[in-house]
């Protein structure tokens, strides 16, 4: 199935605030009440009669929503991308896998992509790759070498997909594309290796694309890598594209340092088997515990898929900063003392069927939890699992003696830098423009305090929107006022963007108050019903204990059937608006629940 | 309709660990994958042939989530219960309105209950009288006068539900109930006025059971209300029932006069119009902000109909400390200057057609964000409301300069007892016994570590869960094994506990995948089919854009019929079964959804 789009819906409107989706205090996910959006006609992507030259600069996504990050940078004839990421899904989007970057505006002009350049191997940089990259001419992709290692992972499950095209690069590395763009790429540092940021040298201009990145700290207090960041600042910056992701959260980033120490202290402190788990997108946080771990006369058992398949990724690539036999295969664990191992697996936000939630269930092969073990949570719960985490929590607790999370002491440090770390950045950058991106509006409004702040003027900050065009020229960033269309495309199954808003309203319709078909067969010529309605009930009330309702619903029908003129031709259509409206109110009054009325009339 | 629970879900299993409801980072609420969930059968609650001797001691809610709080007595033929509360639904009972303690226990013995207690007005204490109170006899009630006028103004929306025998009662105040129990009553601090705890005097000892509290403290550090609890401590207490939703929160709270204080700063700061929201429940906070606005000059509009029937219940009761004529009607907010003005509104959720939503999405009559306004958010996001309080504060973001919320500075405090004020209050009342109550059980097993720091043995400290059945001697407090049934009641509509674990599964899985009705019409002499199967599908995919698909799955349906043995009786549920499995494995095939397939048979 192709992408199609033709009457979707605008999540997130640019300017116009909308209502949006019911929730209530208890978490649920109901949608009672409106959830009113804004629905957009596809139009063609539009173009200015008289093109005004410079540099267009477009956010597909990533300002209005967690993921789907993905922006192109347009001068004359040339078209390079960054990243291109998914978003997962929301509340008011049930059953659908990931919502992908909608690149209606970018496929009439594919032949103009040079290339894309890939920051770093999380999903909401990369998840997106599979879908379109065919769509788009299948350019060339730069990204270093841990990136590419993820990419080619995760292109494997997709058959149909095409081989991809991929350069490594390094830090340092520069490349010529097309006749405006040299890119140069340096190092930044985030959860995962080999992640980079790159400066897009144009004719306007240098533009400094950072993807995600976070100031860390050694003892001293020294930043890693800043020496990057300067070097970036000597070449002159025009705009800099800034994550803004944790722009809400003050003082400066917990050094992952710190967060080591801290895991250490407690790896020291448990008297016998470790249970560590994190997200297995922090590469970076886990090789650092296999080795302490080691340190410490520990092996290492690695539980969950993802995170066994990033350990061989770094493996592959000569990242282990321990010895190979640290780490054991999990079937193995119960050939050491409790002392000696420490399980390293998958599963802290609580997610059904993955490692850790198997263990904790009492599900796992090799692994049940013991009265003595000590549980570490180094990472965070991530907004919306709350209730699954807590669960989890609840069913360890239960279990085992020892819970540590980040809640009560420092072991989870955010990939992303705080407050005072983009001040810092940006006074280094000196940047003419700043245009904060990867991060909700509101929290784009607090990167704008914080570039005041850092001496720059408020309207040098650029606020835009997902799909905002907009032009730079050397001296000037301005809004163009044209939109490149950014509404939802949805994966759901092997369907790309062929779920639409009716598909979901119903979905939520569904799920709030079930359904009812009424089934009726009558007799074409004389009008009168066949045999008894059929109704069939599902997510409403459990009609088998309902025989009166039941009753009822078929005496209402029968009813309406029989008020009908006598010997004339039935209008199928007419009478089915009487069911629904009928039979709607009459389930309403009974029961204050509006189920889906669906009749059919069947016609012999 | 009645509350019966036949075969109903038990949600959280006391000892065994259950996996959970699907979650995923982006906070979706679908569920796919394993919901798995422990069924119980109903029994009638056990009685030991040989009841030992004692205060029994039963929580029917309260423990295993947030809200549904209520808690029993039982000593020979008395009983009081305390509390009555709801809570708010789960993210996988979706359309559910609210989830209620189940009394299937306590309805067999409704004539020995003497009394309830409610220790304050909050919907997590009072929000299932107008359910249960008839079915257990309409007994009398005990409260402060705050919490009686929120109850009646509850009852009065229940038409049906039977008038109540309130008792208005004081700190201080002592009942004498039946022949075994002597009450008495003390203050507390929370967020509502007149919150209370009891101290329940039983042959075997006292029990003090603290409803929710906190410490606050004045600028000089004094606790208020510190007396009450010392007051209590020097009765002697058996055990102490302690609130431990803020068992995780380090240190002390964040004292009310702090957010006073700030709240007040950012008033004085602003130079135009202010708008306020915080939780309607808090109501100690709302009239104290009323007096400072007072203070600074300004009028005060409140906006949202709970936060306006709680301002007038505490107008009528006397508890403002204000002119009358601070207070104007919201519609006459346009007749003052914008720097005369502070609105105080519902909504700090996101909740969908709120008060703060409608001025947000410019649908409010009377009030419409400007650029100068400032908007404070008092409050925190209650887990599960990320989203919706992202995008309210987006589309605030883009129409006023200046927002502040809890995350940027105190000007928010929780109503519970933090850690080391729990420490305090156990070391003040040095109970014998300790039953951490209104919490998680990680929450729990936090809170009897600090129970420990506080001096207490470990094994007087009882981690129970709902419907667990304590005896209380003079030394001792024992779990006896037996279980009251504390699984699901679930009010949905007009419907009290009919909605049964089926209705929630086909909800879950048609919000996920949606459903496919397929609808045969055959003859029953010869077993052809008459005439071109019907299809309904919703939530699944937009069927009218995908004509091949509907006609295959038309041609599939043909082919199973066509390959029945001819002219023999058509067995229908066999039909049905083929229809849904080999239906099913092709939309799987094709889509890699798993729709619910609903085959109707019918035969002329």
């Amino acid at each position: 199935m192709t992408t199609k789009t033709k009457t979707t819906t605008k999540q997130v409107s640019s300017k116009r605030p909308v209502s949006r989706r019911s929730t209530n205090r208890g978490g649920t996910t109901t949608n009672r009440g409106t959830s009113k959006k804004i629905v957009v006609k596809q139009t063609a992507p539009q173009k200015s009669s008289s093109k005004k030259e410079g540099l267009r600069v477009v956010n597909l996504g990533g300002l209005e929503e967690i993921g789907r990050n993905m922006s192109y940078y347009e001068y004359e004839d040339d078209i390079i991308i960054v990243d291109m990421g998914f978003q997962f899904p929301e509340e008011d989007t049930p059953g659908i896998d990931y919502i992908i970057p909608n690149i209606s505006s970018l496929e009439p002009k594919k032949e103009k992509i040079r290339a894309v350049i890939i920051t770093h191997g999380h999903l909401d940089h990369i998840g997106a790759i599979p879908y379109l990259m065919e769509k788009l001419g299948n350019p060339v992709i730069y990204t270093p070498k841990f990136s590419k290692a993820l990419i080619e992972k995760r292109q494997a499950e997709f058959p149909n997909a095409p081989k991809l095209n991929i350069v490594t690069v390094g830090y340092g590395d520069k490349k010529k594309v097309g006749s405006h763009f040299d890119l140069e790429f340096f190092g930044v540092e985030h959860t995962i290796p080999d992640s980079m940021g790159v400066v897009i040298k144009t004719p306007i201009g240098n533009i400094v694309h950072f993807g995600d990145f976070r100031l860390d700290r050694d003892e001293k207090g020294n930043i890693y890598r800043f020496d990057e960041i300067e070097k970036v600042a000597k070449m002159g910056v025009h705009t800099y594209m800034m994550d803004s992701t944790n722009a809400l959260v003050e003082g400066e980033g917990i050094p992952e340092k710190t967060v080591e120490k801290n895991v250490e202290e407690l790896i020291l402190g448990a008297k016998k088997r470790i249970i560590l788990t994190t997200f297995s997108s922090m590469i970076v946080r886990m090789l650092e515990i296999i080795r302490i771990a080691e340190k410490h006369g520990r092996k290492v058992a690695v539980n969950g898929r993802s995170m066994r398949e990033n350990m061989d990724i770094a493996k592959n690539l000569g990242y282990m900063k321990f010895k190979e036999t640290t780490m054991i295969p999990i079937q193995e664990v119960n050939k050491y003392k409790d002392e000696e191992v420490l399980i390293l697996t998958t599963g802290a936000q609580g997610e059904p069927n993955s490692g850790f939630t198997r263990i904790v269930n009492g599900e796992h092969k090799h692994i049940q939890l013991k009265k003595t073990d000590t549980v570490i949570f180094s990472s965070s719960v991530v907004p919306g699992n709350e209730r699954s985490v807590q669960n989890l929590t609840d069913n360890i607790a239960r279990q085992v003696d020892y819970i540590h999370n980040s809640k009560l002491m420092d072991i989870h440090s955010s990939g992303h830098a705080s407050k005072e770390d983009l001040k810092l950045v940006i006074k280094t950058l000196k940047p003419k423009f700043l245009m904060p991106i990867h991060a909700y509006y509101h929290f784009r409004t607090v990167a704008r305090h914080i570039a005041e702040e850092a001496g720059m003027k408020r309207d040098h900050v650029k606020l835009v929107d997902n799909g905002d065009v907009c032009l730079l020229t050397k001296d000037t960033l301005e809004v163009t006022g044209e939109k490149d269309d950014t509404s939802y495309v949805m994966v759901d199954g092997l369907g790309v963007g062929d779920v639409e808003e009716v598909v979901l309203r119903d979905r939520r319709m569904l799920a709030d108050d079930g359904m009812v078909v009424l089934i009726v067969t009558i007799d074409r010529r004389t009008g009168r019903i066949l045999k008894n309605p059929d109704i069939i009930s599902r997510g409403f009330i459990y009609l088998r204990d309902s025989q009166e309702l039941l009753r009822e619903i078929r005496r209402k029908v029968r009813g309406i059937i029989g008020r009908l003129p006598q010997r004339q031709n039935v209008d199928a259509d007419y009478l089915k608006s009487l069911f629904r409206d009928q039979i709607g109110q009459f389930l309403y009054h009974k029961t204050h629940r509006r189920p889906m009325i669906l009749p059919v009339v069947i016609e012999i």
